[in-house]
């Protein structure tokens, strides 16, 4: 099941959905994309149906009780930027102004200069610490910031640095999130093409990591690494600019897109 | 005023209070505190009262929008670790798990064996970036996490790693947090003893620092950094253990005391 949260045509009403080929149905028991992951219901919608290019996608959770992100967990993201392989997971938050429409805009902060895109494979907490679903973010970066902030805070937490979405695909219907081809296109350029096969560290041991401290509440979100490709790597390095549009893509879960304010 | 959220005696209501001495009086607004700060309202409670000691003090705020802290902000404690003077403030996060209450408990994680304590002055946020009050916190620190974790989130950010209150003082009734005694007693023995007076970044300059990236909602925090003292500057470090009772203090803020699980 694909659960989406978007506005109908012409109105500002925050709904609930169920995305089917190119259409969205609508749930009337009035439960949030949060309440239904939480409580397992996956009893199908039966509301109101609109094409999905007519409505207004939003996050599927509008604002994540928390936002991890995990750093360096692709071994030739790691190579491209000189750096070590960790030998836990790197673990870094992003807030909750952070969370932004799968469309974005992504608006560049005035601390930096150098945005740079991640396409990364998320995971949705149910109950229990499940993963109860997987999604597609750009975890945008900083990348001036990043380097001369020890903790990265403002240099990935600023702002609208995390769409994602479209939708939430529930574990019921992809079991496995791994072998998944994940791209990242710049203004139609593919500079991103990996497969959630290499990831170093995988979604459960992710989750038992950061639980051995912190509680995953219903409708967190762990962002789990970027792979290869990436703007920083280039020589010289290709940040994105006001005007660029961003593609991230990943098989089976499908593709969100933004603009660079 | 000084603000603070509350059980009444024998019950589980969580109401807004104003402390005067050792009473508290109730809000019959029905404004949490959180809706006092941001809206700027200072009229005088006139709800039932109670004796302070009668009755539960909650976190002021019971689920901080954000909380940002900051390392290194004290010149004594970064030469008690011997790091290094940061050029810009060293900022990272705490999650909404991590609040607690003023009186605890903390508990320890799974993933640590080195608990320590770091008396903080608290800014507490108010509208369009307006400190709007102060507090006192215990930014507790998992030290074998911290030296091992690239980010700090599971060394800093574990549940309950941030007991904080015992109210807050807004801004109108202490005009300057600048040469305020801050201290720290475990199990009534003097650890930290440090002034406000020697905060190198300012309470102003960490906000507009911070919001150079991130907007700061009413209800945020910012945990200012402490002072030298803290348990890992001992020969050997004394951690915190199960039982320990530790007491943070600051002039004119109160005090908080939690017990370590």
């Amino acid at each position: 099941m694909k659960l989406a949260t978007f506005n109908p045509p012409g109105t500002s009403e925050t709904l609930a959905g169920e995305v089917r080929g190119d259409r969205i149905v609508t749930f009337t028991t009035g439960k949030t994309v949060l309440e239904l992951l939480a409580d397992g219901d996956r009893t199908p919608a039966t509301g109101t149906e609109h094409a999905l290019a007519d409505v207004t996608l939003l996050e599927p959770i509008l604002r994540p009780p928390a936002i991890f992100c995990i750093g360096r967990n692709y071994a030739a993201h790691i190579a491209e930027l000189g750096n070590e392989r960790p030998e836990k997971p790197i673990v870094f938050l992003k807030l909750p102004l952070s969370s932004a429409p799968p469309s974005g805009p992504v608006v560049t902060p005035s601390a930096s200069h150098a945005l740079d895109y991640e396409a990364e494979l998320v995971l949705v907490i149910g109950a229990d610490h499940e993963i109860a679903g997987y999604a597609v973010a750009d975890d945008v970066s900083a990348r001036d910031l990043q380097r001369s902030e020890k903790q990265w805070t403002r240099a990935k937490g600023f702002d609208t640095s995390c769409p994602w979405g479209p939708w939430i695909t529930t574990a019921d219907e992809l079991t496995d999130p791994i072998g998944l081809r994940i791209t990242t296109h710049v203004n139609g350029e593919l500079r991103q093409d990996g497969n959630t096969r290499d990831l170093i560290f995988n979604p459960r041991e992710l989750v038992d990591f950061i639980g051995e401290a912190c509680t995953l509440e219903p409708g967190a979100i762990v962002l789990t690494g970027t792979p290869s490709g990436v703007g920083e790597a280039f020589d010289p390095p290709r940040y994105l600019q006001p005007g660029d549009t961003v593609r991230c893509e990943i098989e089976q879960l499908g593709a969100i897109e933004h603009r660079i304010a």
